[in-house]
């Protein structure tokens, strides 16, 4: 897979939406926060440092043969603005990788896994999985940290674990993460009251590009504030639990709706139907507020013959930079909202049977 | 055709929207107020004086033989509540004419003519075309003025013309009338310049169902205030002249939006089509709105497939009344709006080859 793809190709391995519970949660992430013992915090590095962990890195996977084939590496520095953000816009990479020009990031084929390297520390290994997996993520990234250990001289304490740039991320220097939709608990009113209670056991919730964003579309990002002091296992039990406790929820609330408001709840999802597959301008924000109903419905089975994974789909495809990328130029705020329901109004024209993506 | 086919079958001729300039025109009317000389007015009468004034009418048409067998007499007593209301919002017969118990209306087969008796005064002779056909109504009703005219004596001054209960009527006794659709001078606020400037010509504008109501759908009904000192032939190039100006300046407003707000446009069009084809809520005045929007839509041709006569149908089928008639029972508001959605949605799903009507 060439850089082109990682950009141009919206179907993401995580996002064909065939993980369990996958009505709800839209997918989980792990990843791990590692520094190397012998090189400055990437704060206090210099060019030839960040050269030295960037090469180190990359040695380490190629050192492994199952590996050494899976991943590429793209450096920043090669990438034009636009196309990082196009990265950011996919999760492969973070904000804060994208405006490092001396960063880089080692991307696996089917985009499960990205190791930022030089990011706030010299390596943040992540791995994206659909639906309620993150045992499954937290394994793959617990393999990939042996494999690099193996070779690389990790920044550790006995007494406190892994060093980290920020505090915040010093033992475990784990963040694990759900991203769920949850269009019931917005409609009937009910987040507020839940994410008061996750903030009490020691979890966060923010919008869907991470700290300071907004919620789009009824989607939540929730993972874990605490990083010392508890086993990752744990982190990632109690995270589980209260994601089960949320589906539990989320699950009742649609439930109630079906039952008692049945006719508005088809009335709410239509609209967002009709208007999606026949408007010419589309802002980003209503365009994920209605792409929320229409996958409320499929999941409802009020539609059909719509893919489900068209809202994970859109949710990237629409962003601004991906926009552009796929436009080939650079498009003002009002030609991007033309290009977006036009991808939209082809996208809802074609039948799920004939839905294998490409057709942006 | 029977009485239930009058209130049941939605498209009277003057639907069919083939009459000239009916992409903006929808229908011309024309009224005359005609009194028996020999009886009090309606508002003075007695229940026998009320019953000969139908009979004397009734007799009057029978004598002729080839209006004998073209008109149906139907006594408002005869109706229930909701079916006087529904041919009130077919434009069949007036709401002053509904409330009244010793009412009647002659109605033509093709719903073209209606003669209501015992209404404001005791003869209105009203004929209804599809698009610019004023001229061709003033003819008919003419003739039928005739008729009747060798059979009854009217109440007739050799000064001042026919008398009526309500001066504003007297002399001509004439009231004619166009009922334009205008969105594009809506949407570019012209109409209440346009529509000052009518006024000082001695022309009115008036909602969709006669005074005192309000525009729906982009729908004005402009006619004629004075009937007095101004012969018929007059009246009518006057309003004739004046619709030829405003059927000019909303294709102009049409052809600048086309031109300069295209995109625009074709938003508003298309989001107006998919609500409708989708919703599974809709009130009169959303749809009207909405529908509006749509035969704007027809007509500029960025819409195919659909017969531009929805517009004309639906005001009448969406109405309450008629909504009512065709569930063959009284439904609460929300149950009408429910109802509404639902036709309008399966009328949407019929393409223009097979729309012949009575799908509903």
């Amino acid at each position: 897979m060439s850089l082109e793809n990682f950009i141009n190709e919206s179907a993401s391995k995580w996002m064909e939406g065939n993980g369990p519970e996958s009505d709800i949660v839209i997918s989980s992430r792990v990843r791990l926060a590692r520094n190397l013992a012998d090189v400055p915090f990437p704060h206090m590095m210099n060019k030839e440092q960040s050269e030295k962990v960037i090469s180190e890195v990359y040695d380490a996977i190629q050192n492994n043969r199952v590996l050494a084939g899976d991943f590429e590496l793209i450096r920043m520095k090669d990438l034009s603005k636009l196309e990082r953000k196009a990265l950011v816009e996919k999760h492969l990479i973070s904000p804060a990788l994208a405006n490092n020009e001396y960063g880089a990031v080692l991307l696996s084929r089917d985009e499960g896994v990205s190791i930022m390297i030089n990011e706030e520390d010299h390596l943040r290994i992540q791995s994206l999985f659909s639906g309620q997996q993150l045992e499954e993520a937290w394994d793959l990234c617990t393999k990939l940290d042996d494999v690099l250990e193996e070779r690389l001289n990790y920044a550790f304490n006995e007494q406190i674990g892994y060093l980290t740039a920020c505090p915040t991320n010093v033992g475990t220097g784990i963040r694990v993460s759900v991203m769920v939709h949850l269009p019931a608990l917005v409609m009937t009113n009910q987040l507020n009251r839940i994410f008061s209670a996750i903030g009490h056991v020691g979890l966060t919730v923010r919008g869907l590009y991470g700290e300071g964003t907004q919620a789009i579309g009824n989607i939540y990002q929730i993972s874990n504030q605490i990083t010392l002091g508890q086993a990752e296992e744990e982190i990632i039990d109690n995270l589980n639990s209260v994601t089960r406790q949320i589906i539990e929820q989320e699950r009742t609330a649609r439930g109630l709706l079906l039952k008692e408001k049945k006719i508005k709840l088809q009335d709410k999802i239509g609209r967002a139907y009709g208007i999606l597959s026949n408007a010419y301008i589309l802002t980003s924000e209503e365009a994920m507020r209605l792409l929320s109903d229409v996958r409320l419905g499929i999941d409802l089975k009020l539609i059909d013959n719509i893919n489900p994974r068209i809202l994970t789909e859109m949710m990237v495809i629409l962003r601004p930079a991906y926009l552009q990328k796929l436009a080939g130029k650079e498009l003002s705020p009002a030609e991007r909202d033309v290009r977006r329901a036009k991808i939209v109004r082809n996208r809802l024209s074609v039948k799920k049977t004939k839905d294998s993506g490409g057709v942006y």
